[in-house]
């Protein structure tokens, strides 16, 4: 493993996700905090205007802004496609980035407790979402496989990835999910730290990550309007197995609606605010164990 | 008593408390759910763009925009002030309303439970706020006195009052809290209609009110930035008893910081979203037993 020599911690990429936008005032007001002898850390609040009005983005998502034809395309004027071109300046270019590792610090309304979540399963990621897990039991780890380049922030660099933290209602601060958040970022740091000192003894041998399988939306309307709620018993059930046959929504009139899969699967961001617009009511994953 | 002509609900006056929106679009499908034989029930979607947009307001809180002399001014042309003079047409005029009854239905990320909130003690919404906590325990009946003329929608008519429901995220459907929610608005409606048919029993003699006192902010610094979030002790604590030396807030470096004040107050709307920047960190209450 090369050495890492920059590390950018981010928040705030959506502005009405407030742990992450106050972890990194409070960063920036006491640099000590993340300063480590063998590498540098930048910090960086994503979308300052979008928390400034307390939404998730102004225009567009921020955090789906960064397909390198859009960051190379200067005729894009939109509030977040312009700010995605300054987040690249300071952070980027794409594909040969100023930092090696990018922390962005996300919060949902879904009960994702601190997740740990990964776009591609190199080494140095796994192993340092082992530590973290190790550290923590708390902590899990979902992947999502890329099918196609990705649009994320994080993508900028080599070792990027997201804290999840969760459920927290948007623009609204838990003070116990903001203390467990600021640990893991500092876990983060000493491990990188440890890393580039090269004294990292070998952990846990066997990571449990939740990969990715698909996306399930809300039954909707002709007018694309929801018929139906997550179901109550589904709720706050994050991570947990979900078997066919057991209900999944429950629509305005009361009646459950069954998941209709063939196998038993694990949903992640269930009932997440801001997933609405998109079509996700959840995500599903299966349950892997690798060996690291 | 006189008889109760028009009953309005009205849902979606802040246009990310979904709640309220998924329960009049409901109504409105069925109407049936919501007519009684004695009385004509309309139905109301507060604020449709700013919904559209999963947002509270679009330049200002619509429910803050009912001052009579707001409403009487036809230069104003923010989306709420003229949406509050929209509304004042179809359920108004201020003082000589078209309907009797207005239920309000908010949400909240604080943890309100069912709550009743009103702006008078006159004895028919306190026999009905008796009625309702008689058939659901858990229903929780605060009152703001007024000072001033109320700039709240559901002043336009002499029995307004609002249903605060939660702890639900912004933009999202909490499957159980809807149908609290809706379970509370039959009881309205039948209350009412069991009011006019004159079969009205006198119930409980003595209802338990929340009674507001004021609101404590955020400690914030000389730029107006808050410095400390709601202690982990207190949150999703509304309704219960908060004792002088208790802690309230804890700042992002981890003090904890204490109530100040002299005697036992009961908080309601503990870190409610919304409230951030009306500088409203909770609202203090007193408990009172009310003869009636």
């Amino acid at each position: 493993m090369n050495k890492i020599n920059r590390v950018a911690i981010v928040g705030g990429t959506h502005g009405n996700e407030f742990t992450g936008v106050y972890l990194i005032k409070k960063f920036e007001e006491h640099l000590n905090l993340i300063k480590r002898p063998n590498f540098e850390t930048l910090t960086l609040l994503g979308n300052p205007q979008a928390f400034k009005e307390s939404r998730r983005y102004i225009d567009k998502d921020l955090n789906r802004s960064f397909l390198s034809q859009d960051l190379q395309n200067s005729t894009l004027s939109g509030h977040e496609e312009m700010r995605a071109q300054v987040i690249e300046k300071m952070l980027g270019p794409k594909g040969k980035s100023q930092v090696d590792v990018i922390v962005d610090l996300h919060s949902t309304t879904a009960n994702m407790g601190l997740s740990i979540l990964l776009g591609e399963l190199h080494p140095f990621t796994l192993q340092l979402a082992a530590y973290l897990t190790s550290i923590n039991p708390e902590v899990k780890v979902s992947y999502t496989p890329l099918e196609q380049e990705s649009n994320l922030l994080r993508s900028l660099c080599d070792f990027g990835f997201a804290i999840e933290v969760g459920p927290v209602a948007q623009a609204v601060l838990n003070a116990e999910l903001f203390q467990k958040t600021e640990e893991l970022v500092y876990a983060v740091l000493d491990y990188v730290e440890r890393s580039n000192q090269g004294t990292i003894e070998n952990i846990d041998s066997s990571l449990t990550i939740y990969r990715y399988m698909g996306v399930i939306d809300f039954p909707r309307n002709d007018h694309g309007e929801i018929k139906a709620m997550i179901h109550p018993q589904l709720q706050f059930k994050d991570y947990q197995p979900l078997h066919p046959g057991e209900p999944i929504f429950l629509t305005f009139d009361g009646k459950a609606i069954a998941y209709e899969g063939t196998s038993t699967v694990y949903p992640i961001f269930i009932n997440e605010a801001a997933y609405y617009e998109k079509g996700i009511a959840m995500c599903l994953t299966e349950k892997q164990q690798i060996e690291l």
